[in-house]
């Protein structure tokens, strides 16, 4: 499937299981290596259309259409493709689950998790005891300075597949749209976990 | 899009949602000066048509169809665009969180969110700093006497972008049927938010 | 809408809503003073059909097709549509919320609903204050013993609009198809703000 | 309905509820005493399709289509099928309930069902009353190891329907596709049943 058509089929299945509520959330891909598509701000989701997907270059900067706006959080997703030239598609979600864990965890910096199947959703991951450790950053609204840090977490965590902002969301990547896909779903069915857990379930 | 049909489908939206269970929750949407389109009373929102919009006058008063009954909270609609000259649409849903939110919060008679990334869906905030905060008003079947009591709790609470009604549920407004949309989505995720803080995740 | 394809769609409705899991649940409609209509024994309620609703008399014999088999609570069905003349649709669902509600409250008998806007979803109500009173019943295999108890709870319950089977599920009904669905969505509501409430929300 | 169609379709709906995130599940077949249909490894459930379904013998070594790689379980779906000859689908899901329960339970190494109606969902269960025993089993990334302890297991648990894997998830299987997936659907809904019975609802 053409790359695009890709990342509208995700984010609108992403929006149907509430991970993208209101207009929040984005999403990207790298098709070439001059060139991402990311999603336009203050778009709704669930009626997410290819031509919502605009052209930037790896500085973050717009290529067309002319005018057009980039997500706030553009220069996250150009870092995050910076760091790791083998990503080629980042995805951000805003779950309540995620969102929750992500404001009560924030004081540690991190969250380990171990000892589910599903951390086999991760790729390089080949058993439940493996120790997956997900950094939780603080936010704020200074994506530049925000996305300066990103390196430095990304050297500290070797193997990242994911972080949290808190009180944000979840950012993951993958080699491709498909890879990306399933590494959201894991950390989500796994932040609900953790959650069922805190409840004594 | 036709702002009939966009209310039918934010309705529908709305109803897969579980906030409009039964035949709770009405829409509306200021067409001109002089007239608003809202939902008859007693509809299922599941099954909800363009032909379910009625036309009233800014008093409340149905246009037409001659004979058909709006739904029972017209003048909350009507007080609330009376007061808000840019507000263009008003919704109101019935969600379980929202719902046990504001039986457990109307004794201090509003609740404050801070610290969610998820505020900014709330136009004008630009940072999950802010302080939101959304009045909760008894319920009372005087919707007469209700709605005239609506201007003074706007005029206390400047910026106020919702309100919830206890055991019965929010209403918020926008500018247009997207923003409105987009309003109740942002409440109605940081109310689950809330209930997840209350039990400590 | 012929009642036979309304009661299909409400069927399919409730089974996306996972209130008829497996194979459970059933819903009948009266069609007139010598037949009605029942969901036949042993069917997945998403892919509930026309022909899966077989006809019945008033005492719940099969008159077609011949040797079919209805539901395995046929006679609870035909001892509520005997009880309330203007009952003409009876609806029988099991969820998770009702099942734990009613194992957790039969030994009182009963359970009460108040302050919520949402009981105006039952016919009669015209107050959020209104006191619900929904009778809490032990379960039974035995059908036909079970059934016959059944009048005297009506009777102890005057304005009745539905009741529980501990451990089991739901049974309310209407005096229309549409009618009988807002009960239902209407107590499955309240269970679930029940529930919350008990956690502390 | 073809067993293949059949299967997709029920692939496709427990996608639906989140019971297989990312690429987990897999679910079978058996079409013949010499043949398995079973997904291929590595899914993404939510589009699966009929030319997923890849053709094993009984030992599990794939027949077709040549160089395919079926699913990393297959030896447990053929340890099934072993040992119970008049089972003919196999179905695995990876709910948050189940998952969570399996890791709460794995040091009694079972968990007891009783007083639900829904226990009737499984094959030759006339009663609520029924004690229906759901073996525990610890995780293990050695498959073959793993399925050679299956058989002692169903020997000491006659009667049994279903198992769960610590932190991984559940099997069970049923004579046709329609028994296995109201097994799972029963199994599901009674682990979120015990969920909220933990949480005192």
């Amino acid at each position: 499937m053409d790359s695009k058509l890709e990342l509208v089929k995700i984010g609108r299945a992403f929006a149907a299981k509430n991970w993208s509520t209101a207009t929040s959330s984005n999403y990207s891909v790298r098709t070439s290596a001059q060139e991402i598509l990311i999603t336009r701000s203050g778009i709704d989701k669930t009626e997410l259309e290819a031509e919502d997907l605009i052209t930037i270059d790896l500085s973050g900067r717009v290529v067309s259409p002319s005018g057009a706006k980039s997500s706030a959080e553009t220069l996250i997703h150009t870092a995050i493709y910076d760091y790791f030239p083998k990503a080629n598609c980042v995805l951000h979600t805003h779950s309540v689950f995620g969102t929750r864990l992500s404001l009560r965890t924030v004081d540690q910096g991190r969250i380990s998790l171990s000892g589910y199947e599903m951390l086999k959703g991760l790729a390089g991951n080949v058993s439940h005891e493996t120790i997956e450790t997900v950094p939780v950053l603080p936010n704020s609204q200074d994506i530049p300075a925000f996305s300066k840090k990103l390196p430095a977490v990304f050297k500290e965590n070797p193997g990242v597949h994911g972080f949290l902002i808190a009180g944000h969301g979840l950012y993951s990547w993958g080699t491709t749209p498909a890879e990306a896909k399933r590494h959201i779903e894991t950390f989500e069915f796994l932040f609900e976990c953790l959650a069922y857990e805190t409840l004594g379930l």
